[in-house]
Order: structure tokens, then sequence, then C-alpha cells
């Protein structure tokens, strides 16, 4: 477990230009790490880690060869393509090369001048995923989320009786992750169209986002060995923002019995940087439960957990249409809601998932499923926020969505905010949909 | 598509010992691929190919310079610790291999002095899994597989409305899949006893077996471009035989909404040998469809595949028991049926998969699902045997079997024969239960 330590100091400044700004989301006290290279080249991907608006590139650090020992080491894994390596050694080394970081990036750091020529401006740059996946697994931890959706798929049956017991999960699709900034056509399946008799393949019609959190694996566990509640957050390396792209149409006709498949697994979105657990010590609140809730089983289960199994991370999801860009406007906000309010925590998700002996690795992601606040307006999708596609939103370009249209970029923004500390922000992660190929009708 | 050609003439022999044997899987028209290196050796592991009782060694047949141009590029390849990059170099590639593979096994072969020092026993050799598999899809291809199962998970509505439009799958787990000859602890999960109001945390009571085909995907597509049902099987490198290790208790409470997690995710055990579509080609069959069944959509229909769509496997599943195994019984057949009675073929699986744009990659794997037979002693898991454990299978031990017990090995055999055509087998996949481990009450 993480403690709070020097580098979480919100006294603590740098040196970086434009690392000052109130609003920054990558303040000294955040050093998220990403994969990058300067844009259009063909450089080799490398660890860089994000700072103001720029990037300290990891690889160019290393061949200074300021950093010895064991953060010297992680500092040598960062240069690698991917992050991968780095996330194999564990929080001892994550923490090590965080705390050299801070020092080296701090107001009045005498290796300030021979830094400079290791930093990459974020405008500059483009991204790669930080870690080569392997597997990704999908959660379902909002509880806000699975009711309203339930009463839409089930209205008799909302909320089925496992949910408050079991951290509902499913497999998703590792090859089709894909970092901000891509755009995707829109996807073609079976829907059964109202009252039809029988399925037609057609363009979705009902393209929708889930906003949802990506867990990143830094440790896994050996086959046959379950990962305790206690200790389960020693094995997450950080989080970053996840758009897990969903078809309702395909979805609906799809998803008896064996869950979504082609629904959601043409497309699935992250932001660049990841925010380490450590990075978020200052933002723990305790788990969401109501006094009427079901008591976990006990390998859910951890008293000190209960104080601190949460974090308030803020998320907010934007729309910006073609006809927004056309006219230099600004994004739109759809909806808000915090992380806070999951029914299922991060401990619990990865215990969970390996009591039956399944082996965590290195670079496996996990998505908490959409988080949804308990508020109307609170909906982490559109289909939550349109009600199942009856009641479209009115947008200030006088436009209407129930679902996502052609053209749309849509983008999340996370971030934590507390009186007495600095704002640590996830950055953001934005994709755009193209209209559907012609072979699919 | 693949024609017959002098690789599949009956009348070839080869001049490695025991390969004339008629009940041998790996006659010289077979020449299935795997990886392999001496057991208990920190040999580097490598590609080779079953013949007979030995395996040739393509790392060691590589380094003897004997085959130039396309197919000497595919060969050194093969000297890989995977197959993947011989995978990924396609059809060309592989049945050019194939075709010299065959002429330097042939009887009266020049070479065959100098090719046996590549051979190795297999009995002295241990294999890996064949790619480094990126994701793991399984369908569930077996209209009477859905059938007995639905009945006993929804005795009111056994076979959903989308069963005969949509090749239904979802994602499985591609860390714990290992290799026919592992071992894995009984393993633990939340259970609804029947009548409880409360889960508890047991070690799984209902551990099944599904009988399935595992199909190798070789060149993969790129992202948003779907694959036509026509040229599906360009894209197969070859198939081998899969156990989808299910536990039914923990199933049956978590699989509702997103479907089975758990329940699945702790093993997937693959036989060694990877018999390539090439091999298969003498025992295509028509696809498996009823008078009454409706027109596949149109991605999912082609003319010239519905006379070749199927492919005749016969697939066994035994079992021994520790029993059988201290008293030197012979493991005992479960149930026999066919991969040509499938619902859904290979060329759709992919074609559905892809229809949507997700990206199919070299290495991954695709679950045919239990295949079962239309007769009572065809179902392909415990689960339909048993009727849902109603029925205890007698063994001839004088034990009796409702679902998997601690010591059991099951194993699976497939082969096919036709008349006129060498017997092309594709081995044995086999795994042991053991007991559940202490942490799990």
């Amino acid at each position: 477990m993480y403690g709070l330590n020097a580098t979480h100091d919100p006294a603590l400044k740098s040196w970086v230009a434009g690392t000052h700004h109130p609003g920054t989301d990558f303040p000294i006290q955040n050093l998220p790490f990403g994969v990058v290279r300067r844009r259009g080249s063909s450089e080799p991907w490398r660890g860089a880690v994000a700072i103001g608006g720029q990037a300290l590139d990891l690889a160019a650090l290393h061949a200074l060869r300021l950093v010895r020992g064991t953060p010297g080491d992680a500092l040598e894994a960062c240069a690698d393509e991917t992050l991968n390596r780095f996330m194999a050694l564990g929080q001892a080394a994550w923490s090590s090369l965080r705390e050299v970081l801070s020092g080296l990036l701090r107001a009045g750091a005498p290796q300030a001048a021979i830094l400079q020529q290791a930093l990459l401006s974020q405008s500059e740059i483009e991204f790669s995923l930080p870690a080569r996946i392997g597997d990704f697994t999908d959660f379902y931890s909002s509880l806000h989320h699975a009711t309203t959706v339930g009463r839409l798929f089930r209205p008799d049956n909302p909320l089925l009786p496992n949910y408050k017991w079991v951290p509902i999960a499913y497999h998703g699709r590792a090859s089709s992750i894909g970092i901000s900034g891509q755009s995707f056509a829109r996807p073609a399946g079976q829907v059964l169209p109202a009252g039809a008799a029988r399925p037609e393949l057609m363009a979705t019609r009902r393209l929708d986002y889930e906003l949802e959190l990506g867990i990143l694996v830094g440790t896994g566990n050996a086959p046959g060995i379950a990962v305790s509640v206690d200790r389960a957050e020693e094995h997450v390396f950080g989080v970053c923002l996840l758009n897990d792209w969903s078809a309702r149409d395909i979805q609906a006709w799809e998803y008896q019995p064996l869950g979504p498949f082609l629904a959601k697994n043409f497309a699935t979105t992250l932001s660049p940087w990841v925010v380490t657990l450590e990075a978020l010590e200052p933002f723990r609140v305790p788990w969401s439960r109501e006094a009427a809730d079901p008591q976990p089983l006990p390998y859910l289960d951890a008293r000190e957990m209960r104080s601190r199994g949460a974090i308030d991370i803020q998320l907010e999801a934007y729309i910006l249409t073609e006809r927004m860009r056309a006219t230099g406007a600004a994004p739109q906000r759809l909806s808000h809601s915090s992380f806070q309010s999951a029914y299922w925590s991060i401990a619990q998700m990865l215990a969970h998932h390996t009591i039956n002996g399944c082996n965590l690795q290195t670079g496996d992601l996990i998505g908490s499923g959409t988080q949804s606040g308990p508020q109307a307006g609170q909906g982490g999708s559109l289909l939550e926020l349109s009600a199942g596609g009856k009641q479209a939103l009115p947008l200030t370009t006088g436009e209407t969505r129930t679902f996502v249209a052609d053209g749309d970029t849509i983008s999340f923004r996370g971030w934590c905010e507390k009186s007495g500390y600095a704002r640590i922000g996830l950055g953001e992660v934005a994709a755009t949909v193209l209209p559907a190929r012609q072979n699919a009708k």
C-alpha cells in the first residue's frame, strides 16, 4: 500500500514551464507514464512522463546516465517500445523512479539545464498503447449503470440477483484496442429491426460510448494462485480513461446467452497517460455501500480497504459534432460522474478475477465498466442519457442526439481534486466515428 | 481454397519407421505442426512436424540447409520458439513447405540418411503452445449442444431466437490456455447452493469438460476490413483439439447478463499438433442444414461453401480415473461425435467475427464450441451426458460420474477417415484435475 510522501507535497513546483497552472492535468505531483515518439516520425517508440504541456523522454533521460541503481534499472526498462518490462518490475521500482523523477523535475534541480534536451512538447508527439495488452477484461462495477441499463433490456428484472454479490465481468477483445486520436468506421452487424421476423445486416444505428476507467496490471499472479483483496492493489500499475464503444442494436440481438461480442469488439479507445496508483493516493475514499447492501463474501472484503477502497476520480464525457467543429464551438459536455460511486473497487475486481486461479499478466487491461452516477444526467453512455434512444439530447448547435452520429468526436476527461492537494489529471481520450464502409449497407 | 494434390496420395509411404500402421494419427499425408523440445531440457523451443511416432525437428532441418526459396523461408520461420512468424506467411508458404516436407519424408528420398539426425521420438519430447495466442474467441456452433444445454439452463426457452441467424460467440481468456499434459487445481468460485439465499465461496462441485475443435488464425485482417465468407478459410492455419474446462455451478450463478467468466477462464487445454486445412481437404462435406432452417444472411452464405463448408472430423472424449490408473485399465470412452454436425462452419465463424471490422491476428485461437451429436450419448460435455448432473454415468470400475472428480484425466481424440484416403489424426489432448487448494474451502 502506498502512503503520502514528498512526491505528493502540494508545495512542489517544477522548473518545467507551464506546470504551475492550477488547471493542468500534469503537475509534478502526477508524473503519469506513456509511450511516445515525435509525430509523424519513424523514431522508436519509448516511455515518457507527462509534465505540464511537455513530456520527459525516458529513453533520452536514460541515455544521459544520470540515474543509477534500482530507479536506473527501472528507467532503462522505460526506454522499451512498451512499458511492459517496467510494469513487471513492481511497486518498489515504480515508486523509486517516481521519487527520482520528482527530484529531477523539481524547481531548483541542478540537472534542469541538461534535462531540457530530453523534453518534448506534447503538441509535437504521438502516442502508442502504453502496454502490449495480453487480455482485456471488462467489469460492470457501477450499480447505477447496471440498474439503468438493466431496466432498458429487462424492464421486469433490472438488477439481477447476483449483482451485489459477484463483481460481474466478461472478456473483451485485445486486438481492437486503440489509442486516443483514433477514428474508425461505423460498424456493421446483424440487427433485428423492431417488429421484424428476420434480422438484417446493417450499419449500427445505435452506436454508443461507455465512460470507463482502464486499469493496467503491473505484476501478475501465477496460475492457480488467487490474489487476496488486501494485496490486490499491489498488482496495479495505474489507471487511464477507456471508451468501450458499443453498438446497442447489435448487442440486443446477439447478447443472449453468452454476452456481448460484435457489439463491443470493433473498437476500444484508451487515453495515452497512465496515472499511477501512488499519484492517486490523496484521493482515496471509503467504499460506496448502503446499509442494506449485503456484506461482501470474505474474499472480497478487507477491513482496511473499506475506508480507502474507492478513489474519487471525476469523469466527464463530451461530444464535438461536425457542425460544432465547423463553427469552432467547444465540445459540449454530456455527463459528469465519479469513479467513487462504483459498487466494486479495483481491489475487489482483481481479487474476484483471480479467485478461481485465473492468472493475470503484466499489461493486462481491466475496464471498470461504465461509470454512471446516481442522478439523471450522470449516465456514462448515451443509452442511459437518452433513455434507450427515446429522449433525444439537445445540443447547443440545435442538433440533437440519441446515439453517436458520423463525424462525432467523443472525448472523456478525468481528474482528481481535493483541498490541500495538487490536482491530478488523467488527460483525455478522444475518438471520431467515420461513416460506415460501402460494403456494409 | 486447397485442392487435392500429390501430398494427399494415399499410396505415399514414408521412410520413417512406424508410419505405415493404419491406425497412426500422423502418416505422411498429415504433417501437422507443433512446438517442441527434448523433455526436461532447457533447449530452445522450435517448430516440428509429426511423422508416425517421431517428430521432425524443423530447426535442425533448417540448419541442414537442404531447403531453399519460398519453402526455405517458411522453414526458417519454423525454427522460432512459436509458429507465429510461419503462420503469418500465409497459404502459399504453408503449402510450399508441406510439399517439400512430403518429398523429404517419402520412401526413397535420397535425404533420408541425413534427415535421421533431425528426428526426435515423440516419447522424448515435450510441447509448448504452437502459437503466441493474442485473443481467444469461443463459438457455440453445435445446435445439439446449444439445445441440450439451453434446456437445462432455460427449460422453457432452450434454443434462443438468434441461434440459427447469429454464430454466437464470446471472448475467452488467452493467459490460461495450456498444452496437453497439464494439470490444474479444481477452481473455487461463488456458487449459489440450491435453495440458499446467499452465495458461498467453494471449490466447484460441477467441474466439466467441453469437447471442442481449436482453430488457429494464420493471417489476420486489417481493422475495419471484413473477411468474406468465400475467402475466410484462407486465413486459417489449421485445427487442433480444445478442452474448454467449465465449472457449471459457478457459471449458473455468474453468467447473467454478460456471459461466462470465472466459470471458464481458469484453464483451457490444447492438443499440441496443429493439422493444416490442406491435410483435411479429403474430408470436406456439405454444411449441416435442415430444409426448415433459415437461409443464412448473404455475408454468411456462399454457394461454393455449401457443398464443402463442413469437415468430417470424428471426436471422442475419454476419462481415466485414479482407480483406472491404479488398476492399469484403459481410459473409458464417454462420447463420440463429429464436427460435421456443427451448425456453423469455420468460414462462417470467421466471416461473422470480422463483419463489424474486428481485426483477427496471427495466432488468434477460435474455439468451435462444444461438439455434440444429435443422439443421446453424443454430448460433448458431462453436463449433457448426465442430464445436468441428474443421471450418473456408470464407469467400468464400478465408479460413477456426474462431473469430473479429483484425479480424473480427461482426454479427447480426433481424426478423419474416408475410404480411399489415409487416416488423418489430430492426436490427443489430455489434462488432469488436482484437488482444490487449501485456501478454497
